[in-house]
């Protein structure tokens, strides 16, 4: 028999639907020795955390999350709220013995987020990132490849995240949805939404990063902030270009922006190895590109592969459909939920934990030091 | 209170799984006045009806349909099994008073046909034919910019299907899992099982067709069978391709194949207007490319618009995630049984009833007709 | 030395400009023994003639086609003036002992062509058919591809060449730059224009067609006839669909338009092997689409080959620039002259010949046959 | 009647064939006043010049640049030699009162470039530098789209030319072929050779550039000198990575280097507006990528805009073919041509002058010495 993991989830916007997606998906297509009980939602405003209660099916709901992380009903924490409150409430998780399952990124800067991994490694509970780009199975073939040696040396590591929702002046900043524009309740701008999610990737595919240097760029400098209902000087970084270079020598170039007019989350990556380069894009995420070098010259090129056989080749995908099928982005999140459980089984944690969490913590922050103080910047060891 | 629609579903197979998805999806992202409820699942071995039910969260199974059929607590019949019982299930179950969802095609030809929509007319059921390419963002985007009357006089329709996975000569035809290339059990071959779609879509999009042209090919002229353990003469067409008229004047030109080397489910369509035209890709199914004549000359060209807009210029992805983030193949089941919700709500049902699933039938009977004659040959009404 | 081979063009055209610039470019970028010399240019209009010698740099003009070749100082023809003059022309050319160098198609039809075979043959002239497209350079890649025996068995070849330049009805036919739109001048519409291209392809690449079964459309019926001011019945086909077997045993789906909005010059064919699948783009006309499935699983994908590398890897591309770098669409005609004059170097003439260009008349013929008797044709044998 | 203008090339190598090619096809495509004629080619190498000559139809050949520039004969000196050499020939040239058409880079640093500009515009003599790219019909598109305005405001422009050809590391540095490898010669790495056209159009298309930061790399750091037969230190840029800022405002992030493995001379930019954004590729180099904010929501998407309408709306392409058929990147040089010649006639310089190009070298300057000093650096006017 499955054995129930009861989730107590805090938040319930876009990650809070799509980790409750993922909870009652895991077991209708994976088999996990624990199956997700979705026992609370938590959330300030009791009638939308009931009709988030109602729509998802969770037992039970709280308006206080001390008092869920206190609840001995419930196993695991999911942390859905604004970067802010990260730290506070995983702490308090973990000091209740609580596995956290927490959003990206980990914390407003690394100093919190080293406490967050003191904490749980402290406390011994199981604990993950929500880096789900990880588990899209384009971009876990694509670690499969880099972990099989077929890149041979590596001499470059690209990736950009763009986007264009931003570009109207009069969008304000904070507010419901918004506060991701809210440097008080962000922490960043685009490093820390999306960068973020770049770095993590790249540092699975292709390791630790040195040093770096950095831009950054406030385009709409002030903007209506709908908690106070004044312009307000806006905070947060618009756009943040960095380079630098990874522990094995090879460069990074990275670019994340909320003003690339005709870009809606555009996350590609790119990694140039001696022997075979690869390459992927969110827009089209069951598409991985890979150029193998030690093809015949007379057939040589970019192939593009599609993602989608339901044979061990391709990760996750024999849990689906049939080839050349579609699955969503949302199912990075389902696959996720399915390492965490099998993590649990095997004793073996599924990555990222917080600890690896926090090396995308101390490269935020190294580039928005060096945007700030113009210099290139050490990366510290995490 | 959301009404419950319970829901017993005959077959456990890779359909089997994709409409359970749906059933279970739908509340979380749908608001519709019906919920369904997983009520039943009927198979003949016990042991996989069980296993299935543990998976999915059916409450009960059955190993005989005519029981299932027959029970009070069962509003609507799924009908996901071999082609060569559609028609007898559908005619119990419409005897029985049940709506019906029935997999494509919705018969083993059109006079079994007729007699399905004659049965569920005649009980006044709900009915549909899980024709789902229609609710793919993209391809419903595509319906509503021909119903604007945007495209002008149309002079194109085509599309393929192609597939490669009966290469092999030693693959069995028959048995679990291989039904479709015995044609016992599918009445036809690429035709009835993939042709279906495009002829669906195609008649949704650009109104009935006239007149057809066909040709069809067996390349593997003889496979071992699965069930009798003997290598016998294969019946089905291994690949189909046809010309004809439509209606409005406009030439199709549809082909399917399961030996097109490189392509898993390739299910493409273009149709050409005077000012418009549109081209979709199952492989890349987020994307329509639309050419719009009526755009500048310096800088027309073909768009792809990638259909995640969170809007209502987006068929449906206002209920899923933000824009650029891509929803799967499963999510048209999703959408149908949404639709289907809705029509039992309004009263005006959602297509393909039935009714319209037979006009797809008579031009596939049409075609084989055409293949077997080699002559042209009309497509009677529905 | 080079040994001059004098040219006598005839037409002064879209295609007279594309053969003067191949005859002026060869020399440039490749080593052949003979080298091709502009003698003479003639047209009806002596004022035409004398610009466009002095534009290509032609030695002479002539106004009679007749007196050019004649000339005691030309060594081949170059017929590039509309279908209706082929035949007489080459007939009197080869009498006169001239090579040919003729526009596609050869002839009005195959009857035409047998006879202009007849004459060439008879004269032992060398001569060929400007079917260009085979001498792009990803196209010679596929027929290397295809020589060398990696598709394994052929299932599948599919063609169209898509235009959308006559979708106003007010467009004239016939006059000035629109002849091919007369039936009297072109002896067809789409299907020797157009189809023509597709067809010389197939059958170098896959061999001969057996029987063909075919539908034409004009959407467009009347259209103002420029030379007699009068609306006339429109007497070419506007778009032509075909499908058939080839002898190999592989099927055929071609089709050709000029009301595909959209599509300028989409020249696309695919051919579907056992082991390898190849297709290709006129749009993009410097890659060539590869599968592989001889490619390890994991990463097997359709490669996209940009057939630009300096090396004897991509057919002609050692001749000019540096890997990465494109040529247009007028080298594939420099590539034919560079052929041709091998050919004369070598004895082994370049294809097509006027007999292999005649292969491709017989299944114009044919296809045009059934459209008409709309029943399924025997391509007869060249 | 034509002027003639005497043309004096300098060099035989890549450039040399694809200028030549360009003054032997202006005639045949552009109506201009003056005619290039090719009077003479000078290389050290007396054979090899003559060969040159005679495959190129130039009249007379020199071994001695110094007589070359002092000939009556000549009107324009062509330089094609490595960039040691641009300088001191382009002076001398100028002060024998000849026309300037010099390879790219201008010079081996600003400090040359400004003697060179200085030169040519005290002898008042036309000077160009080939920086053809900006005569791609898809580039000259993309300027025509900025000067009209319809970008609006500009965020971002990001350009990459990426390689692979120097991965070896048994490849020499310098001698036949390979100079562009030896700092003596190159005075840079991928900055001079490869970044130097990003940042000409760049600054076309979206003016000047006001600070840099900048990262170079040398992968490989010794290699085999073919001059002198002994291994040495490399002293070129293999890589180059920086960021920056326009003076409009709009950020830059550019890439170069040699060790992209699937990339020959994948020279791409985009950028973005408040209202439009372009994005370009040279290995598909006819096609133009344009998303419209203007377009209507529900179809707005990439339009891949294939310039190769023979209309005024596209740049240049009303002197080749027919809609929908390439032209090469060979045409780029032939448009400077055109553009030069028309120049004379105008009496308005085409650009880029010696004086636009000095503009490129002081970025240049500026991102090396970042590069050195990991410093930001301010662009000095030019």
């Amino acid at each position: 028999m499955a054995k129930p993991l009861n989730i107590g989830m805090i938040g319930y916007g876009f990650m809070g639907r799509a980790h409750s997606n993922a909870y009652v998906q895991v077991p209708h297509f994976f088999d996990t020795k624990h199956t997700p009980v979705l026992k609370a939602i938590c959330a300030r405003d009791e009638a939308k955390a009931k009709a988030f209660a109602a729509q998802w099916g969770y037992e039970s709901i709280e308006t206080d999350w001390r008092k869920l992380v206190a609840r001995k009903d419930i196993d695991a924490i999911d942390i859905c709220v604004p970067n802010n409150l990260h730290a506070e409430i995983a702490i308090e998780a973990a000091k209740n013995g609580k596995m956290i399952l927490c959003e990206k990124p980990l914390a407003m800067n690394a100093a919190e987020g080293r406490k967050m991994v003191d904490a749980v490694e402290k406390a011994k509970v199981a604990n993950t990132v929500w880096y789900n780009y990880r588990r899209i199975p384009a971009v876990s073939l694509a670690k499969r490849l880099v972990d099989e040696g077929r890149l041979g040396k590596i001499f470059h590591y690209r990736a950009k995240f763009l986007q264009d929702w931003t570009i109207k002046a009069d969008l304000p900043q904070g507010g419901q949805g918004l506060w991701r524009l809210d440097i008080a309740a962000a922490g960043a701008g685009v490093s820390g939404d999306l960068l973020a999610h770049c770095i993590d990737t790249a540092i699975w595919l292709n390791g630790r990063m040195d040093t770096v240097c950095c831009m950054t760029e406030t385009f709409v400098k002030e903007r209506m902030h709908n908690l106070t209902g004044k312009v307000e000087k806006v905070g947060i970084d618009d756009a943040c270009i960095f380079f630098g270079k990874f522990a094995n020598g090879s460069l990074a170039n990275f670019e994340s922006t909320r003003y690339a007019r005709g870009h809606k989350a555009l996350y590609t990556f790119e990694i140039n190895g001696e022997n075979m380069s690869l390459a992927w894009d969110l827009h089209d995420l069951h598409r991985l590109q890979v150029f193998d070098y030690r093809d015949e010259g007379k057939i040589r090129g970019w192939k593009s592969v599609h993602v989608t056989d339901n044979s061990p080749d391709h990760p996750y995908m024999d849990k689906w459909w049939v080839p050349g099928l579609a699955i969503g982005y949302d199912a990075s999140f389902t696959h996720q939920v399915a390492d965490f459980l099998t993590g649990l089984d095997t004793g073996k944690p599924a990555s990222p934990t917080f600890r690896d969490a926090l090396e995308t913590q101390l490269i935020l922050d190294a580039i928005l030091d060096s945007a700030k103080s113009k210099k290139w910047v050490e990366v510290p060891k995490a």
